[in-house]
């Protein structure tokens, strides 16, 4: 691939090979080190995100590329100046072998990749796609041994605006007789559009309204933050579903609990230490995703 | 040379000699992977501008060099303790075997050279000189097979306030026979300064109302944004003058659109594909510019 | 050790092994280019502190490692979200071998060196500790050829609020036969605890009012700033003691003016040039001072 874009893109057969070569870093990361030497690749971020930028830049560290990187891009660039993000990629691509981009318009990576000369790697627009969360969510379900054709997972919290969900269920649909759970608010209800794509592509869609409608050896819970900053005060925010030591007992000793980070507290502190809690874990597998997507898409893209 | 400060310290010979080295890395990069390894130069940006800084920080790294690097020194500096530029250079200079600085007074880079131990480069000095900038809009002139004598160039736009017209300007006055064209509303007129400047040095000032007033074989137009966050609402803002498709069709094969770059209107995006139309050609020039720059004053200074 | 969080964790023994690296390290740069090589270390500052960064980031790359960093953490990274520090720094300590932490909360070193999976090195805790000013003030005077014990450092300034001194003291104890001399205004006088404790590790404690109290062949004068954006307008801010020439000429040869920078007014420019004022040197040992302690505690903490 040339670029990547959005979650459309993979198929299954990219997803094995892309977590081939993931796991293949993980057990040799010496192998790796100077694999993209000569390469400077560009992280511009429009909009702050420390955690994402951070993972990124470890990754193009780790596999021996260089990095320039801009961590408030609209306050210190040449937008403030009145240039379009086509002029400004079509500049930065002189410079790189790559650029990673965050951006609050859900159509920037597209634009970008339409003018730019170099790979352009999304990592987050606006509303829109954020593939690379969706990956190392997908591929922390790997590293655990799951299975992802007759996989059951349980979607919880914000299901009407969490992007991150409606990411990892466009993903996970590529596979056979998938079960997604989705536990929310009434009013914060999966949109229809996910359920129909859900249906289309054969998997199997079931709302429920607490832990106890979940089946005890399910094999994700993937637990999600409100994001209370899009809520004005007038507004009804959505009823928390937190996982405790009490709630997360309920469930198998092969039910993994995941968290796209940050964590308010829909995750009690009690539970970290449990095994079947990978949140950090998950977090931490981003960065090898990451560089299996640089080395792949820059190497043999 | 010791720091690069201002469009002053160049002479033909140095020129000659600066863009034959740029020429060599553009032809053999690999040669020059490792030419400033073990180097930690600095990039100290006083005033955003990351288009310029990003430009610097891939031409030290592609060098072999290292960078530390600082996006927006006044907010996170000692600057906000009372410190003066001095104190914080010779600092730096510590830590360091270069520093690039922008600043939003125009006598910073004078003053940093005068306490540091290390060389500086001038990246921008409020309203006073920005050399690389000059240098590279010279260095695309020459990439194109322009010889400097005898060279015809329109400069376009806000010619009182323009920073890189009046850097431009001196520069081409150290070759022979050169005319310049000036386009621009009355009231942003070149200042007689620079007037007088080019016939001191031998070389001719032609003053414009239009573009049908040049000749249709010039070498090159340089077009460029007039800043319109100079100017109050009650100001009267320039005429601009637009580049588009028509306007450039009446030009011969040989001439060359320029621009610093960001643009706003003034050149039409329909010319993008114009094989003359050289302006982001001209920014990745930026970095091969700086890069020898860089190689010459820190090897050889 | 494991992690680097206050002056109390360090001895005689110590101190003495941390600065024959350092010695080491300025004779031999080259011979520790490599050395830590493969390594990835973050750098994240909850508070400005360009200083203070860049003089870490130049030891991590001067040391073969890399670097992924943050200049205003608060601003973009998930704090803003609400997220805890600890889950910051769990999710960090992921992709990194070592993280150097700046904050605005006193505890945040310790909070981090909690859950962090790799070192942990504080650059300075709000009004807390800030372990490596300390030890660079200490190294400039080992540097200088003064042994410690027997030593006479004079420390002037805001000794109330005055954190960089504090922590001095604390190193200094550590000696035998220490003599420190306080100049301040009487209320900005050193706090009880401090006096306390000095006598409590055998050290003598003198309180004076002016240069000319101070012995002729004093070891250090250690000057400060006064703090002034600690103060309303309303409150008495400190007697500032200047050091000029005509104050500096009082003294020896062998005495030496240190000051942890950035100065305004209590140190006249017109001291410079004087072989006595060390106080850019100091600011440069502070990268070896770092280089030593990244080197030692990454390796074999």
């Amino acid at each position: 691939m040339k670029h990547i874009i959005s979650c459309e893109q993979f198929d299954r057969s990219y997803l094995d090979h892309l977590f081939s070569i993931a796991d293949d870093m993980m057990e040799h990361p010496e192998q790796y080190e100077n694999s993209l030497s000569g390469k400077v690749i560009a992280t511009m971020f429009f909009e702050p995100s420390t955690r994402t930028r951070l993972s990124f830049e470890a990754a193009i560290l780790r596999l021996g590329a260089k990095n320039i990187s801009t961590e408030n891009a609209m306050e210190a660039s040449s937008a403030t100046k009145g240039e379009s993000l086509e002029d400004t990629i079509r500049v930065i691509s002189g410079y790189t072998d790559g650029i990673v981009i965050r951006h609050f318009d859900k159509r920037a990576a597209q634009k970008a990749a339409q003018v730019s000369d170099v790979p352009i790697f999304n990592a987050g627009s606006g509303s829109g796609s954020h593939p690379t969360q969706s990956l190392l969510d997908l591929y922390t379900m790997h590293k655990c041994g799951k299975k992802f054709d007759h996989i059951t997972v349980a979607v919880v919290g914000d299901l009407l605006f969490g992007r991150t969900v409606h990411s990892l269920i466009k993903l996970l649909a590529v596979y056979d007789h998938v079960i997604i759970y989705g536990l929310s608010s009434p009013n914060f209800a999966l949109p229809k559009e996910y359920i129909d794509y859900l249906r289309i592509h054969g998997a199997t869609y079931i709302s429920c309204n607490g832990f106890e409608e979940l089946p005890e050896n399910i094999d994700v819970i993937y637990n999600t933050r409100t994001q209370l900053e899009r809520f004005t005060e007038s507004d009804l925010a959505p009823r928390e579903f937190v996982v405790n030591k009490k709630v997360l007992n309920r469930f198998s000793e092969q039910t993994i609990l995941l968290h796209p980070l940050p964590r308010n507290a829909e995750i009690a502190t009690d539970v970290d230490d449990d095994p079947r809690a990978l949140y950090f874990k998950q977090a931490h597998n981003g960065m090898w995703v990451r560089m299996a997507l640089l080395y792949d898409t820059i190497l043999n893209g």
